[in-house]
């Protein structure tokens, strides 16, 4: 974890990034259902979920988009902020026992009405250890324009 | 938490469900930095946050994110499935002590390519204890349609 | 969780309700002796429970009357508040892995010394996944009677 | 925590041990609350507390049992095991910031129909730091008897 | 947990204490990723393990030295504080599932420039289930002088 | 977190790397305790505390160590392996919403008896939100030599 300044001219289209792994466990269920208050049978009756199409418990989407998203939290850049998310999709089930890593794109750069602001789109995909997709999304930024330290950003 | 068959034709537009509140602690703070690995210091450091914007820690947008849409995880519908969310965007910061509260409206029912299924859009909206609009996401639904058990959906 | 007004009159005799399971799981059993300080090698130790007549971990008698507990809390009913338990008995070990559900039962009412109120007494049953009976208590509650409402409880 | 064999002659009617303090914090309410599921509002929603008669959040009754016989968890007694608990009484509420020990007294001997056993009821008290109780109940053990360990049992 | 005076004078060169012992568990090591923040794939990636030597996750070092020293954490000695460790060593990894437990011993004492106390040296010797010492390290204590008591440590 | 081969010759005497700041909160205390099963009133009893020379509850020593050493776990050098720490030392108490940091020193580089490694020493020292020296340590690394790869460790 460390700072590092990068304005919406220093983003470039196409640029990756992937992070490292990180197993989900039982015990990551048990605390996301902790934290959440969401005790569904999906994620935490073992019995119940034998009854059902995939055997087994399966982790809350909230789980693997915050850890996901955690997992991408190495770069504090002071010039931009997040404004959200759009097009989270769950796209396959993850289990106690899979490892996820994440890859994200810089996918998209466009105009933002915040004036000396420019929106980058990061498309993040989360990948399972058979490298399937299990989630996507697309993470919005608002980062600075330079030329909107330079105070002529209403040329 | 209980079991509640709701088909897509069960969804009325307009229906709205209003979850009870949730004081947002330190505590969440350190559990989700830990669940997440997301240590920034915009949620983990008092001292560093008295000399930004804000003057204080705020939550993790995931943190948000994730106990609201736990508080509304309270029926278990085996007829409909989530695929994920759109729109998520953080409106106001949450801080330590605010207490959260989640408001679901059936904003949208549209065709989907999935027979047998159409899709619901739940808008979502969370706010803190002034009743200003902390978060907003849509929530995207596939719901079994009544036809679909029926047998007759290719009609 | 919702809010639902029950007085004493509304209670039946007999009638009964049904949590979900859920899995209890190693995760518990380390977060409660975290929780309450209790790491007696019967639930924390498993090389030596290999040489006890259980052969493996056992869960806290507190763990599986907290989660039981915790699984009835579904209802918040603003007429009626806990006195406490009585009779409360670990009637069989559970194990990392067993999942438990609870039924409640109205079994007893009963006149109380506190005016306006009448006593309530859940019988409570909590069953593993082979239908045995692991632990039974009996909660004791408090409920305002209508007619205390109507100002004339004391004719 | 160490271990140490007391029989049932062992034990002195009116001989008492006191635990050490803890202080109940705010992080308690939330890990409770995630490890049962309970999260009403009055343990976790601090604007609602503020129009109930308490003003403040109040402990879970499964918390302050939990911690409290966790404190009394000191010595193992391989002779001893623990059947249960009559009238637990929630006598006061515990408070964020409140500090509670724990007092047991040996109040009760009696036959048991297990043979080569007697029945050892320890009473609990826990205080708050204003020296009230807030909770009591009775520990009910069944301990060996030591003519059961001459073979004699059945004289 | 108990309180009890131990001065300088009566701690006894070679006196040796042991534990019980403590699985260390896959929670445990989730846990301390999320109070530590360190999420190495040592720790957390089960894939990435299994192409390194020990072919499985690894705990932190600081894990393992963290519950060591609160194992042996039982008995309060108000005539003692503890200044540091010296000499602390990780001899083998400690894998999900080891149980772990911890002696020591008295192993030095000495003289101290602190007038009124001596300084007393606890060789910490932490074991597996196999009876290999996995950690070792000097807890360095600072104890009062019987004498020190008397005012008279000067003569 | 990053992985970056940094060999024996890599390391330069005196260079540093300073990490961000984390407030030390209740919550870290009452994990830790949970953690390690060190429940002293030195960092759980706020009530006794007042009575002691600090007035406040102090955090255990494990949990800095802990906290500090999991701060500077950035960067992953698959060329050298951690065998332990030295000299460790608590200089001042850290108070719950105390903020920490840790700097580390390249503070010593020596030969060692493991052929193809050398050894390196980081100081380490932890300082609060009033730039004082709360911990120091040394940390020994292992690294492997250049010279090593190339096969010609032993002239």
């Amino acid at each position: 974890m460390h700072i590092k300044s990068q304005f919406y001219e220093d983003y470039e289209l196409g640029v990756t990034r992937q992070t490292l792994g990180r197993t989900i466990t039982e015990t990551d269920f048990v605390l996301h259902a902790g934290q959440t208050g969401d005790f569904f049978p999906h994620h935490m009756d073992a019995e119940w979920c034998k009854t059902q199409p995939f055997k087994q418990r399966i982790a809350h989407g909230t789980l693997i988009f915050s850890v996901s998203i955690g997992q991408t939290a190495s770069e504090i850049n002071p010039e931009a902020f997040s404004k959200g998310y759009d097009r989270l999709r769950f796209v396959k089930p993850v289990f106690i026992g899979d490892t996820i890593s994440t890859k994200v794109t810089i996918a998209e750069k466009a105009e933002d009405k915040k004036p000396g602001y420019g929106k980058v789109v990061e498309h993040v995909e989360v990948y399972n250890q058979q490298e399937e997709i299990v989630m996507v999304c697309d993470h919005i930024l608002l980062a600075k324009r330079k030329q909107g330290e330079q105070g002529n950003s209403d040329f």
